[in-house]
């Protein structure tokens, strides 16, 4: 710290984080309320700012601080290492993709995502089949320059999952998929049953509303130093620790829609907030991976959020606030909101299948970058898989492998983070319990405090300075592994099913 | 059009004006709903993008630019001459003040805004007064950079109103104060007074709210550009002619409040509608000056919205929201709206005194910047020019001199713009019913897209093409004068007073 080169390059690097920051409101403006005939305009704004983003880390200037940043060493101390190292990261990576098949992808994946639309919209796989080859083209391209050892897909799901490599994934879904069939086999004949109808109950949307802060404030997410808002699709999005923004969506007849949401997105949120605004527009305010982020959104939505002690305390005030749910017991409420079955659509999935949706997404898309899946037959390997785990064959395209707009936007690698925070999340909570003792105890005193503290001395606050694997060896002293996921499951399902 | 020069000139120019809204959204969320705590980081990014579009029109690739394409003519293209000849103003205007100035002036207006909000608070000019002087001398040297013929004042000015000077803004004022003290002194003595306890009926926010929006919509004010919100200070900003952004704010117990706060920024907000899509983040959709925008808000803010014939047209349907009203006759209610009398607070003031308060402070600060007058003596100059302008001497300096932050922000010469803006309007509004009869008859019927058209070809769409003289030879065939202003106000108020 403190030396005129690293000062330059601390500075810089601080304007490339802001820049980002700025591409973020502009992003949750468009999202949140932007007027419709702005979208045009808009589009220049984000593309102007993302590309002084871009020519800001890949400069001469921001090339040359780092390296005499780099000369004059971290001297073990911690901040300077983790911003060398990150910064240095972001550098090569950047500078490795040339300005042209940066700008190539943008432009093909605009239209890609508007033929997908069009494709999904009439059931026409057909029609998005040639931008989903030509997005693949070009994100071998994008592996082959950025670098891998074994596996092209380790390239890619490095910029989402540092350091992951996708055998390691492989290996551990295998373990999984097994157990998670079984676990919904054993689900689907067990003798108890719950009453979905309980969930399909007449709630205003401006209680909602009103509930919804309330579960978010009860998490200590700080309302001072963030918002909530309405948007199609629920997202968390952070302009620094202290402005940290969630947004959810409202069903009139279907409240988890919104309490299950605001619950994932507030637990993104803690994430957010809990990294340390001294260090704010550096890496070390910085998450480290999407993995590790859903982690935190999975832990607080299901291991807190559908728990039984969870509603031990807020259920009275649910039953208060919404008066057709004053004839639901707690007991059929925990049920339903905890029901296991098989489904076509990933995103309205259940905490059990949700698992098989992402790995068989994981499955496609490594052998497509690999060739050793063709694009014309997506289709049919989508179907085959869908009835191999869960029994159920998608009617048409449309409700199966056209469903998710990722690959539209070539976000391939994306897709396993989603089970990897599942993964993470059982593992940290076991060390959480470790640590704090009975935290079913605490939930149902409403005690929402030690968990949110646990997360961010232990996670939020390191920003990047730990790798997720790193990270997971200092919390929870293991190696990412699918045993405590499992052990969760069934400590959670087996007595509710009585199988 | 076309040559490489200009092509390379216009993409800067883009870039530029696209920064600068993406600060106006960087501003716009700050004031409507940023979090508390965000502040600090907001003002990073703020510097960080507002140093960014300032380096890029001082910049050596902009000055090339510029030149070549200046190089290659403008061919008789109103466009591009429009563009060349405000890019070289914002250029060589730019250029002429060091950076070193800027950041100086930034520093002491932040550190001059805090002093202003204590010295009011507390009720202690002095604890201003040295901000004021240095903020006084900073732009004493930024007019002696700028350069001026006579008046240092006309230096400052034209920043907000191009090309106007201080001796025909002191010449217009002169003949117009008279006439409007008579005025004040007629309806003070007359026969008739208004009731202003009709205005102060409880009338729900959400019902305010819902009304807002018929009142803007019926001004085809388009909500699929732009969007409502609200704010501690009402104001109008603008992400490009799609995205035109209103803020009001609401009293439950003073209905005006949010009325005539709305209609004012929406007439606004016409004008940065009507600006020509195709040509935004040009100078061809940008407003021509503060003074030509304000008389856009005060048309509709008073010319408009606190005319007869507008309420025989709106007033069943405000009875009809509000229930508190019920008993209220519209010659009552229009009265009310209409009312005039001397007052210490200029936000506050009527439509006939509002020009008084402006005139007091266009006389200080311009005597403040060619020292005619000391610092320490405002408070006494204020207080005498109230008394012989009002009959009012402030019980205090927080009611008198300290009321306004814009000497702490620094900003000399913007005040007489509104008082301009109230003069044009007067202008424009003649020359509107010279073209389209009879207004009233159209206002009782509802039908205000003749006006709002009218002002779009005639004055909205021009964007920068004509400076304010100009444009009011072109529309009006007059120079500024305040007879049409006089005549308004006399026909509006004889009859209502019955003096």
């Amino acid at each position: 710290m403190g030396s005129a080169g690293y000062d330059r390059f601390l500075a810089l690097l601080k304007d490339h984080y802001s820049l980002r920051y700025v591409l973020a409101l502009l992003d949750w403006d468009q999202e949140t309320g932007m007027p419709l005939r702005a979208a045009g305009e808009r589009a220049n704004q984000i593309a102007l700012v993302s590309g002084m983003a871009h020519d800001l880390l890949v400069g001469d200037a921001f090339a040359a601080a780092l390296a005499s940043a780099e000369a004059a060493g971290a001297n073990d101390d911690p901040v300077v290492e983790t911003n060398l190292r990150e910064a240095r990261r972001d550098h090569d990576r950047a500078r490795k993709l040339p300005q042209e098949l940066i700008k190539t992808i943008a432009h093909v994946s605009t239209i890609a995502k508007s033929a997908w639309t069009e494709a999904r919209r009439d059931n026409d796989f057909p029609r998005f089949a040639p931008h989903l080859e030509r997005l693949l083209e070009l994100k071998r391209e994008v592996a082959e320059r950025i670098g891998y050892e074994d596996d092209p897909y380790d390239a890619l799901m490095d910029e989402f999952e540092p350091e992951m490599r996708a055998a390691t994934v492989a290996s551990v879904f295998e373990s999984l998929r097994p157990q998670l069939v079984e676990l919904v086999e054993a689900t689907r004949s067990a003798p108890r049953q719950p009453d979905l109808g309980v969930l399909r109950r007449n709630c205003p949307v401006d209680d909602q509303a009103r509930f919804c802060r309330k579960l978010v404030s009860a998490m200590h997410f700080d309302l001072t130093a963030g918002r909530i808002d309405v948007s199609t699709h629920p997202f968390c999005t952070s302009l620094s620790p202290l402005d940290v923004r969630l947004t959810t969506r409202y069903d009139a007849e279907y409240l988890p829609q919104s309490l299950f949401g605001m619950l994932h997105e507030a637990g993104h949120g803690l994430y957010e907030q809990g990294l340390d605004p001294a260090h704010a527009s550096t890496p070390m305010a910085h998450y480290t991976s999407m993995g590790i982020h859903e982690s935190q959104s999975r832990m607080w939505e299901n291991m807190v959020g559908r728990s039984r002690a969870y509603w031990e305390h807020m259920y009275p005030d649910l039953q208060a606030t919404f008066s057709s749910m004053a004839g639901v017991s707690l007991d059929d409420w925990h049920f339903a909101i905890n029901a296991v079955r098989p489904s076509l659509i990933r995103v309205e999935a259940d905490e059990v299948t949700y698992g098989l949706h992402i790995m068989l997404r994981f499955d496609l898309e490594r052998r497509l970058l690999s060739k050793q899946l063709e694009v014309r037959d997506v289709p049919e390997a989508w179907n085959t898989g869908m009835q191999q785990m869960m029994g159920l064959t998608p009617p048409d395209d449309a409700r199966g492998c056209l469903q998710d707009i990722h690959w539209s936007m070539g976000a391939f690698g994306y897709f396993p983070t989603y089970q990897l925070g599942n993964l993470y999340a059982a593992q940290f909570f076991d060390a959480a319990r470790r640590d704090l003792g009975d935290m079913d105890a605490q939930f149902r005193k409403g005690s929402f405090e030690p968990l949110r503290e646990w997360l961010r001395e232990n996670v939020h606050r390191h920003g990047q300075r730990f790798r997720p694997a790193e990270l997971l060896q200092r919390v929870a002293g293991q190696e990412l592994s699918a045993e405590p996921y499992m052990a969760y499951l069934r400590g959670k399902f087996q007595p509710l099913y009585g199988y």
